[in-house]
């Protein structure tokens, strides 16, 4: 009996850091492509990547990495999208499927779509994953397991080539959602985007200070603060670049925050302990819920380890 | 060959919940008191740490609780602080060591130190450890292993006292630090209080959202939000105390955030990627730091298990 033969030929990613080598672990681990290549810039990544054994071959030249795949994910910064769209073109066959991880996917559409060839299909994608690690040596296979993956087709996307991708997402553990580009901006505005700019913004705030020294910050972050310095870890450029493509959606969520916050800082102003009392009680049954869905560990303090408790 | 005898010869202590269960689980390990008893108001707390050997006998009367101790700590909410120390006085004798672990150190000498007895020391503590969970059943005995404990002695206070203050935490793993109380809570501003209410505050608007709804902010979590649902699930009425009893340095500090985050905005809204990028790079570097100093693991995403990932 032989092996089934693999849903894709050849699977090309373009920008092997830790989201690009985790798909292409992955897609190794469940048989989604015959072959695997990559394209990125950075030659250590290229010679990382390989001596990995997380692909077949690796390029700097985009269009040469593309050239013969039938699926493509890029898997750089948005702000290089459309360099790299216009860097791959040229090495695009008919027929190919070009999809993407980014965390925005308005301007991902408006970025890419004018370069590709006729006959290219582009259904951008989002796996909500990470860790606060960078690069190819950061990545592994089940990084998407139980977590979800957003489809953003544009109107008049083809349904078989939809159905592709959502096979290879699925082959990862990930559960498949579909929903509409601009409504994705907005839900993972609040669900992410934001909260990186608050835990970016608290970091700096406290590194600034004069009153605190910054070795009374770290003494004594165990406090709250310390959590929220893990996102404010993740990638300079990939964030700076989410910023400034979904600015629409992040600036109208932070004026929210910044109402709600302010109503919290006058309840404190003026005793108004109730109010207080009234968010803090509600706040609870969120994470529970989160618990309940799969998305977060039941164990207290993120069931940490290596820091004091066994 | 006979044990040697416990530093205390009864320890009371007054709140028997996360914090308090824990002091006196660490306190039978590491054999710092001959009798271990407590206060509560709660009947099914009182009920709970006996059931769990937690304390050799639970008291509804703080008078009773605190009669003969040679140790009292208050492990009440701070807002009961006055109310507590009053109701407790009358068992108070002459040569009694009274702490606490109260997040607010100024406002704790303000509510407690008039009512207590001639004769009777008093010298605020905080240990800066804790998980998001609540009660007697959810403490530990190595709550406090590898964190610090802060000592905060009025001006006047017996250096023996001190000593013996400092000597309790330290057998329990906690490294021990004395400053003084007006600076205490301007750091626990920045790194506890501020990110509390951070925490607490995105968790409240993500769940008043009507474009987004909460399915949906609850699925896509794991892209930065559930990270803030943690410390948004701890104590409802320990949190609002905490807030009105340490007004001045919150108000401070939360200007600072607010200032820093309009900056922030403003970067987003006119394109300003060089300032983004600059403060996301030096924020690593903190983490780093912290898990240098042992308060934080190293293990991606805090090491999290059973949400997926293995």
């Amino acid at each position: 009996m032989s092996q089934p033969a693999a849903p894709f030929r050849r699977l090309a990613i373009i920008g092997i850091g830790l989201i690009g080598s985790s798909i292409a672990r992955a897609a190794r681990q469940w048989g989604q492509a015959a072959e695997i290549v990559c394209a990125d810039l950075s030659e250590t990544h290229r010679q990382q990547a390989v001596a990995l054994g997380v692909v077949d071959a690796a390029f700097a030249d985009a269009a040469e990495a593309v050239r013969g795949a039938d699926l493509v994910i890029l898997c750089v910064p948005l702000g290089a999208y459309g360099a790299v769209a216009q860097a791959m073109a040229p090495g695009l066959g008919a027929g190919t499927l070009v999809s993407d991880v980014g965390s925005s996917k308005q301007s991902v559409l408006r970025d890419v779509a004018p370069h590709l060839p006729p006959g290219v299909a582009f259904i951008p994608g989002h796996p909500v994953a990470g860790t606060e690690h960078s690069g190819p040596a950061a990545g592994f296979a089940t990084l998407f397991q139980g977590r979800w993956c957003i489809l953003t087709p544009p109107e008049g996307s083809d349904p078989a080539q939809l159905e592709r991708l959502h096979g290879f997402w699925s082959a990862f553990g990930s559960k498949v959602e579909v929903m509409d580009a601009r409504h994705h901006d907005l839900v993972l505005a609040i669900t992410s985007h934001v909260p990186h700019l608050i835990a970016y913004n608290i970091v700096g705030t406290a590194d600034d200070l004069q009153t605190v020294t910054q070795s009374e910050v770290i003494k004594y972050s165990a406090g709250g603060f310390r959590d929220f310095t893990r996102i404010a870890a993740s990638d300079p450029t990939m964030w700076r670049d989410v910023f400034l493509n979904n600015k629409e959606a992040v600036l109208d969520m932070l004026q929210r925050f910044t109402e709600d916050l302010t109503a919290l800082q006058r309840a404190i102003r003026w005793d108004d302990g109730e109010t207080l009392f009234k968010l803090f009680s509600r706040t609870r049954a969120i994470r529970r819920a989160i618990i309940d869905a799969g998305q977060e560990t039941a164990a207290p303090d993120f069931g940490r380890t290596g820091d004091g408790k066994q």
